[in-house]
């Protein structure tokens, strides 16, 4: 997380409209500049009194004329009921309001008639929305960091808000390597496969507010990865700059692990993690920029992505929203290996229970694009039976 | 639901490369071009073997030469083990691996060099991960109207494919009414509040894949509600037409509601909903399009959403994913009208109960905005005590 410390601040803020920051973190605190309710309002429809006019058995009143929407009502007079929509501004002298289903007659008479409504006792406040019951002027309204959906806009709207301050996406530049690797669309010759880590996670990337971009994938040889990366790292002008450089693939103790190799004499540790999929992760800084070495597997990228790399944003950065991490019980019953914290991909069914789609391997991706959650099994869970409750992330 | 069945399926499809179909739908059954994986790989770093010629206390066997990722290896021949690289392809003759954890030495030998290797006895499969294991080719691999996220486009990199067919975004009308609402940014006199439903609705259409088009505030007179209508509605070019109107506020049974005055002799039926928030909700046809008029408090118009057209959305059209229910703990004791289904915002806590966040009070947009969740009171439930089971659906 302190990789991305720097990045974050560094990056800065813009001001955009509201529907344009949907989806952006605020970068500052955002204060009510007016109360909500702006003043006091009725609940309801019905009548505006003054509950002290109406003693426990009741009372007759005059109908005033109605209060419409949108105007400042005059003042109650003694001896009136107003009629008075929900929303409507609860006129000067009135405390209370009186549903119009107890009045007798329970409807509104014409307008210009002289008409009287028998209303029972009341207690004032009743069916009120007092000024400032939601927010008050000048309170906290949405604190730095708050990631912007549509409820916040919402809020900063009933604010009489048009545009905000927001933090600028982190831009990274996203990597994928290895000789066995073609992009999509060419021919596959034997021994080789599509490259879907490039895909899967510029989408992950993008949906959690990243500016991706994309080197191609680089084969097998550190001189040419070293090469790229040094283009993109260190090119020194802030605009053109990358804050995080991900790489997929080339970090595990094999024979050609390509990103291990080029990374040697730089400031980035190769750390196995117990983690199922997982296995070793690439973590330090290149020429200064924080630097992440994945796993080449594509689930391995997607949890690695899940479990590190967008927790650190949503802490840091303020985007994307956090994951919501719930409990819920077991489809079926599960093992997980010793000593290894197991991420399982699965299914949040209808009926509150979570199903596993696939098993352990982190090539399956056809199940990965099945599964709605991922299946946390700590360290120390070796099985568990069907009903037992787990950890689940909802993707 | 059947009102959004034939917008969906006349506004047809367009082929999009993969990463420009993120959160789209499919217009179409997507079968495997090939298998995946494509061929039998190793699931290790190890040396791939002909298990036969490795009896039960062990073998020395030859060392071959590795097997270079994404090449087609030679055949193994009798006597040796063959290097080899998690992912790579397994030669002809070898049908399992055997890790090099496991081997003495436990160490790849240089290449060139003549060397043996002491192997463990091994099963038939270990450590292999079968061609078609996966997904096999012809098979199904993701089905018309699947919502498509990283996974999903990550699935189809990995099938080699570029682009996909998806239904194109539906086109909402969204219209907000009110002689007392004001465009945020403008003077707010005595009476007045800004419109945050615009906004708010907007936002959670916009996430939700919809293509939205705003009106501006349409005032409380019907005449000026019903001349905007027809401007969008009956325009009979497909292009430009919209695909579903949605209003704000004018549905209750008050003196001035707008909405309901404008659709009388239109085929728009106002119900009662025994709903909390949500009261009367107008559901029909205005000019043949499908035509939903929200309440105008801005919960019950986000609540509205949430409950009635974001599902009908997700099943009919594939656009949004479903949002994930589960059931969870309450933090506290709620109470809820009698006969009326509550649905109150609240907080899924890091320890999985949830809170709630503000009254019932259908005015609270503060509260909404630090909500992250609508939790299910049913319509036969009055009182929960704290840790009671709800449904939560995270917004």
């Amino acid at each position: 997380m302190e990789l991305l410390a720097g990045p974050s601040a560094a990056r800065g803020t813009e001001r955009l409209p509201l529907l344009d920051a949907l989806g952006r973190a605020l970068a500052v605190d955002v204060h009510a500049p007016l109360s909500l309710p702006p003043f006091a309002n009725s609940q309801m429809d019905g009548f505006a009194v003054n509950s002290a006019e109406i003693p426990d058995d009741g009372a007759e009143l005059w109908v005033a004329d109605p209060v419409p929407a949108g105007t400042a009502p005059d003042a109650l007079k003694p001896g009136f009921a107003i009629p008075i929509m929900t929303g409507a501004m609860i006129p000067v002298g009135a405390d209370a309001v009186i549903p119009i289903e107890r009045a007798v007659p329970d409807s509104f008479p014409k307008p210009n008639t002289d008409a009287v409504v028998r209303l029972p006792h009341t207690t004032a406040g009743s069916y009120v929305r007092p000024a400032g019951s939601d927010i008050a002027e000048g309170a906290l309204a949405l604190h730095a960091g708050t990631c912007l959906g549509p409820a916040q806009v919402g809020l900063m709207a009933a604010l009489g808000l048009t545009a905000v301050e927001v933090r600028k996406p982190l831009r990274v530049l996203l990597v994928t390597t290895g000789d066995e690797v073609v992009e999509p669309g060419r021919e596959l010759t034997d021994g080789k496969i599509y490259d879907s880590n490039g895909t899967l996670l510029e989408a992950a990337m993008r949906q959690a507010g990243l500016e991706v971009m994309r080197s191609g994938i680089s084969d097998d040889d550190p001189d040419a990865l070293l090469a790229l990366l040094r283009r993109h790292a260190g090119s020194g002008d802030q605009s053109g700059s990358v804050d995080l450089i991900v790489t997929t693939g080339g970090v595990s103790k094999g024979a050609y692990e390509v990103v291990r190799q080029a990374m040697a004499g730089h400031h980035v540790e190769f750390v196995p993690v117990a983690m199922q999929p997982g296995g070793p992760q690439g973590i330090g800084r290149f020429m200064g920029v924080p630097f992440l070495g994945f796993p080449g597997n594509p689930v391995s990228c997607l949890v690695s992505f899940e479990m590190f790399l967008r927790p650190a944003l949503s802490a840091v950065h303020g985007t994307p929203a956090p994951r919501p991490v719930h409990r819920a019980p077991l489809a079926e019953a599960v093992t997980s290996p010793s000593g290894k914290h197991q991420v399982r991909r699965g299914t949040l069914l209808p009926d509150g229970s979570v199903r596993m789609e696939g098993g352990a391997g982190s090539h399956l991706v056809h199940a990965l694009a099945r599964a709605n959650a991922l299946v946390q099994l700590p360290v120390d869970v070796t099985e568990l039976a069907a009903g037992a409750e787990v950890e689940v992330w909802m993707l």
